[in-house]
């Protein structure tokens, strides 16, 4: 029996080992897409308790994993994202451990006990007070940055919208006394949803910022480059989308832009009319990417906000979000092959949320590669529900299978949490055990190990920092 | 290597076999949803042959999964459903048991044997005359209730039409020596199915049954609540759906009432009148599940009648039934949302056929959770052509992944045999084999192995027990 | 460890060891889907080097598996399809193995180098020019027929368009030198896309052929039997056809003969029509091959010439291709139900391109047994992306548990490429590896073992010697 969470957590064989400790373990971190707040970073945050950083508190760091298991729990709302009292808090949390079996937040909550704070307890009731004694003591130093900087955390990339003055960004451009390069990444979803209710009011805000009227689709793809200009110049490289289900057809300028018109009118706007002004724009887009070398992402695949009742109450964002199973290939084909056409697809990166399309989305990817980039457009890691270990190793063995995960850029967090960088650990584990099962069974040669040492360096650190030119 | 289908059949760690032998073993089986006659129950039926009760006769205690293999192994349809001789069928079935290796029906086979008839042979040929002897000397006593007994079945629920007398669970809930409690279970689908051309007969004989006529959708409505009232004073504690495609569409009473109307003119039934109807009347079915407390069940995902010859030569639910691909998260989301609008969103558990949806459903249902119950909404155990290891690993492991395991309300056998309870075994055996590599592999604390065992005992029995109010 | 890639690779128990070298290594191989070229196999094509029967070269022999590896590591596509040097595009292929780990490729390509040429060396640059030379010299005697009957091959069955004049096969037919019975199939895929632009200069072409003028369905559907009876003088056996998405409505001959009508004058045709012509034409052809004896093969869920900027620059068929996500097991369903209520569905063999399909599809395939055939109707072995390890455990995964491998006809190449019969040998290897793992985990009895090794043998070789009556 191996023990409990160990320094060879995951690790069952001796190449897995080796893999792990001599190359996986030393690299840094590239964090290139998460939520955490630029403010907090450049403010260095303290935290009040061990229930504020790990909990969550208000619509702040909270954690949607922990908070949907505590309501899966039965527990009362008020103990999980509501104003009950931290203590107690922590108490039903750690109550709750033992039911946590088989879940990722058993082995993150223990993880992030054990690398944040050097506490190596069983989370369990009776060590309770042991831990939130000397968790929340460590908490008088251990600030947002000192998190950032125990993981060795080299590049992080915030997401932002195109409106957003990157005040705080500019501000930690110039602090040369942090040690972790924080980037914007442009998040223009906002000006893609033309069916929403807040679409016009936020085209009228972007108005304001680049400071002239939009008054056609022409105008709006002024501005949008403008602020694509402005997120270069103060070091963005990516951009990322929520596409959720993609919406795309082959569609002119006066099409799109009738839609543009439409939409500004605060008119119902068509599932087709959608994929008019939804692929037009995104196609747009992604030649101004492309213009100035950055990576595009596509994160596919979210169903938002299942519960109508829970979203008026507590609003979005919080725990209520699930997977979508809509088709997609034909017209996610059709929307890359548009770029591709005349050659302005840029890097992209598709992250799928259900992982019954990690196959048609791997080969996808495989279709569209160009000279002189490695994996121009690849599959990201696995997403949201499906960064748990099933997820990933299904994720995994789709790379190796159909395309190459020697060429993968690897994990990221998608997180709002400073505590969330184990799981960049957790990933890597689950790598080099994979790989090192690949060598333990006769399937790749034992003497080519530093060989799959060094593509292990790749994948962790080396193939992001290429790739998005870090 | 490990002996053949003995005491530790599935469990190759230490701590699997604990988890088993100390806890799952030794609980009670609540079969919560299951397809036995009343009547035989009532009537302690007692069965000719092996044949009669293992491989099913006419159109009753039919095992579609060995009419289906046999079917494949190119059999005389007359040998399988048909009017062939028992011990021809018998032979029949025994020659085929080694090309069924890798199926559940090997290892279910060799388990019936085992634990009802206390036979240990490989199922081949050579013993066949030995097997056939031993067993049909054992049925002179072993009746229907004393199979139930044999796997200490507390409680059973049955599938029952709303228009159903109930005659025989009276007569048992009146019967002291009954010492398994049999439940019926209300399954409306023929007022669901307003499609259908039986649907306008059932809707006159429920009239028949209720005393009045039924002009309107109220009417229908009001009906359907006075036999779940009816259901409920008889001991009823749950509903079945069997929703194969998932039908909704947000709707008002006058729109859902015009496609009754309608359907009892019987004119065809468009696919947007489906989503009207049938939507609004579960919605209104679960309000009235959620006042009396009850269950409810969604099974989804059937695709029924592939053969329409043998739908003409044998009839339904003969073994030709398969998996729907249809895309329906939205659709459920909707569904389930407007039933939780107001507050009245019923327990529920969902069952999924086609296993690529199992990450989209289980997360789905943790947005739809409850304060006070216990995994409220939930995803059931592996269902029909899936109850088999692969299925029920696929199952379990999304549980664990996006779910939380510990709170499952466990097996259930959706048998027609009283040959079935082997298959709660096979489950538990499963599950401890699971969760007991999760200790060995270090990923759950081994001085935890209490709490894991108690867990696993919730598993097989306290939370169905809980869930339903037994 | 287990060495590398030796003979007992991909055989971790004693049980699959034996299953494997006392039973699967010495049966022969039957290759009943490839797309060799027939005027190759004649005339035992030579190479003239390593590279061109390794890698490709102009259209023929592209192995594209190969092809989209070195795409995505970012090789400029003269150097991997077009026009460089054959050195260069092989030490271009040595340097990147490493980065292969957990593709297929990786192994493919060492049985390739041990199996044909007996190298045993890794496949790393510093063995090239070793592996170069050794490989070149062999290939001085190393034919097209000698690749062949160093697997033992007995029958090989191309891929004939219905117009071909299988002078090839006439010619082999009448070569008593050649020791591999090589048949043509019949794959009518251009009589199916009526929506195509060359659909009516086909049909003219098939006019021609036949010698009479094809104006209506009636006729085309006379000429296309004509050609099955020919075919079928020339050892045909079976047909194969590319559905990508399942078209069918039930359709009338009228209804169908209008669309036929319409595409001959080359309007457009719309969804609906191909539902109704693609539907009607299956159907009746169906009926044909099921006169003949025939197995019809469909081979479901293609994403064709995803990049439409390389379909201009090289072609189709290139290495462009992916996978489909369409829903359609209700169409497929009807499909069969049409051939099958008339009693004249053919033996059948479904492929699924998506992985995410397979219980479906296995389970619709049970729904279409029929007496004194085994297995009537039976999903294919893991197509195209899916002949790697993971693609394959899982489609015979799911044939055991829900279908009865031991019924499968077991493994094909789908190649173009003489060095693709070691697929078979890894087929076989992962299978012995899946039943060992039965027997060793004391799911099925090891004193069975001979009947295990029979069952093995069938699936590599007996099953479809009786399914296609070869």
């Amino acid at each position: 029996m191996k023990n409990f969470m160990d320094k060879d957590f995951l690790l069952s064989t001796e190449t897995a080992k080796k893999l792990f400790h001599e190359h996986a373990e030393k690299m840094p971190i590239i964090d290139y897409h998460c939520h955490l707040q630029p403010k907090e970073i450049y403010e260095n945050k303290k935290f009040r308790n061990l229930t504020e950083v790990w909990l969550g508190a208000g619509d702040r760091y909270g954690d949607h994993y922990k908070w949907r298991a505590l309501r899966a729990r039965g527990y009362n709302e008020d103990s999980i994202s509501g104003p009950d009292d931290d203590r107690k808090k922590f108490d039903q949390f750690v109550e709750s451990m033992p039911y946590f079996v088989g879940n990722p937040l058993y082995h993150w909550s223990h993880l992030e006990m054990q690398r944040y704070f050097d506490i190596y307890d069983v989370i369990t009731p009776k060590n309770a007070d042991k831990i939130w004694n000397e968790a929340n003591k460590k908490l008088e130093t251990l600030t947002a940055r000192e998190m950032m900087y125990k993981f060795n955390v080299k590049t992080v990339c915030t997401t932002d919208d195109p409106i957003d003055s990157l005040e705080w960004h500019k501000l930690m451009n110039a602090d040369s006394s942090l040690k972790t390069r924080v980037r914007p990444a442009f998040r223009p979803d906002k000006a893609i949803n033309c069916e929403l209710s807040w679409y016009k009011d936020w085209v009228l805000k972007l108005a304001s910022v680049v400071g002239y009227e939009i008054n056609s689709l022409a105008d709006l793809l002024k501005a949008l480059e403008e602020r694509i200009a402005f997120f270069d110049s103060m070091g963005s490289k990516l951009s990322d989308h929520a596409l959720d289900v993609v919406h795309y057809v082959k569609a002119s300028y006066d099409e799109a832009n009738e839609v543009f018109v439409k939409a500004m009118r605060q008119e119902e706007i068509s599932d087709h009319e959608q994929d008019i002004y939804k692929g037009y724009v995104l196609v747009q887009l992604a030649k101004v990417y492309n213009k100035y070398g950055w990576v595009q992402q596509y994160h596919i695949g979210a169903l938002r906000n299942n519960s109508q009742k829970m979203l008026k109450e507590i609003g979005p964002d919080t725990g209520f979000d699930a997977i979508e199973d809509q088709v997609y290939m034909e017209k996610l084909s059709q929307l890359l092959g548009e770029q591709d056409a005349t050659d302005e697809l840029p890097k992209t990166i598709l992250y799928c949320l259900n992982p019954r399309d990690n196959y048609a989305l791997t080969v996808l990817a495989g279709c569209f590669q160009k000279e002189g980039v490695k994996g121009r457009v690849q599959v990201g890691t696995a997403w949201w529900f499906l960064d748990q270990l099933d997820g990933m190793k299904q994720n995994l063995e789709t790379l190796m299978q159909v395309g190459l995960v020697a060429q993968s850029v690897g994990m990221l967090t998608d997180s709002r949490s400073f505590l969330a960088y184990p799981r960049h650990e957790y990933y890597r584990r689950l790598l080099c055990e994979m790989l090192g099962n690949l060598v333990e069974s006769g399937q790749y040669p034992a003497d080519e190990l530093d060989t799959l040492g060094k593509i292990v360096e790749d994948i962790c650190y080396n193939n992001a920092k290429e790739f998005f030119g870090f």
